[in-house]
């Protein structure tokens, strides 16, 4: 497949990248910094350098599918970038099938025994500092639950997104998900295995899917 | 005041460029068809020639207020401009207080004692033809009260939006407004009115208020 990565030289994205060259498709990464995708990547890949919000449709062309992996640095300032950013990419595919657009969410939208997560953060002190990311990125999924003409898929990470390799994963939908020691952790290199996976043999439609390490 | 009016040749946009205009205060009008503006306003505004998704924050550049008066034919096809639109524009004025930004919603977000509007409206036979406008706006709504950074506030019109006069006129929050006779009307005219002098004395900011005609 031809596969454009969005914040592909981020803590998600470059496994992302990794794990899809690995598996022999074609990679085109849309960076706000040539060099660094470089230094990352050599010439295995075709870089765009723009920022994520000057995307436009031209930039999709060929591509099959598109993984969101754009993030900004937890807390206030930058993170209704989230929001913002996954409503430009729809706008840019509204009407269409392909590509398939693919966004790493938060996990705050998960639900829990306790209710939305999102909700429980925000008891723990001092969250008024972080708390508008897992907001952001809960707004950004209840935006994308309204859009019924692109052909999107959501994926949610565990409470734990910590850089690591891959492993055995279990799905699961909206509710977060815990291991027998009740721990709640996916690693970059399982959730980009997960997200090729869905790429190749696609299940989820309109929805979200969340993944653990197993 | 210099104010800008998206979607200014429109039902609702041309009465308020107009009021604006009788009231002493500089206009941009930023629309698709400058040929248009040009047959409606002649020489009294200052024209702006673009796509609503192309506007930038120069075109904003010593602008008071704007007002989002951008709209598309009713239906399923164009619907979703409406919510896409709003992030655009929020996007632009991310971080600011100037200048103020006023969106025209729909009815259908503001709640009767059946519930909201919206929700009432399926219920219109083929009503699947059309709901997608008055839910797209809905979603607008919804979007904006996320929105923390920006200066916005938001009017609804009563259930009934007629081209018309101005009027006196009773204004409410988020519920449908009705008069004595169970009629919930507001003309253009009227909504002109009650935008220009709520851009002129503010009473409402990050929320939404409704208007009808007395």
């Amino acid at each position: 497949m031809k596969i454009g990565v969005i914040g592909a030289t981020g803590k998600a994205g470059s496994k992302i990248v990794n794990e899809a060259l690995s598996r022999g498709h074609q990679v085109t990464v849309l960076v706000r910094s040539a060099a660094k995708a470089k230094t990352l990547f050599g010439d295995k890949v075709t870089i765009i350098e723009k920022d994520a919000f000057a995307l436009t449709k031209h930039d999709f062309n060929g591509l099959d599918a598109i993984v969101n992996a754009f993030s900004v640095p937890l807390g206030k300032h930058l993170a209704y970038q989230h929001i913002d950013l996954a409503v430009h990419l729809i706008h840019l595919l509204r009407g269409t099938q392909t590509p398939r657009i693919l966004f790493i969410l938060g996990g705050g939208s998960l639900q829990t025994e306790k209710g939305l997560l999102v909700d429980q953060l925000k008891q723990i002190p001092n969250s008024q500092d972080w708390i508008d990311t897992p907001e952001s990125q809960y707004h950004e999924l209840n935006f994308l639950r309204t859009v019924t003409n692109v052909n999107w898929v959501g994926v949610s990470p565990s409470q734990s997104f910590e850089d690591g390799p891959k492993t055995d994963y279990v799905l699961g939908k909206d509710q977060l998900l815990f291991d027998e020691h009740q721990k709640s952790v996916v690693t970059t290199g399982t959730m980009a295995a997960a997200i090729l996976d869905e790429l190749e043999h696609p299940t989820v439609r309109q929805a979200r899917f969340t993944v653990r390490n197993k």
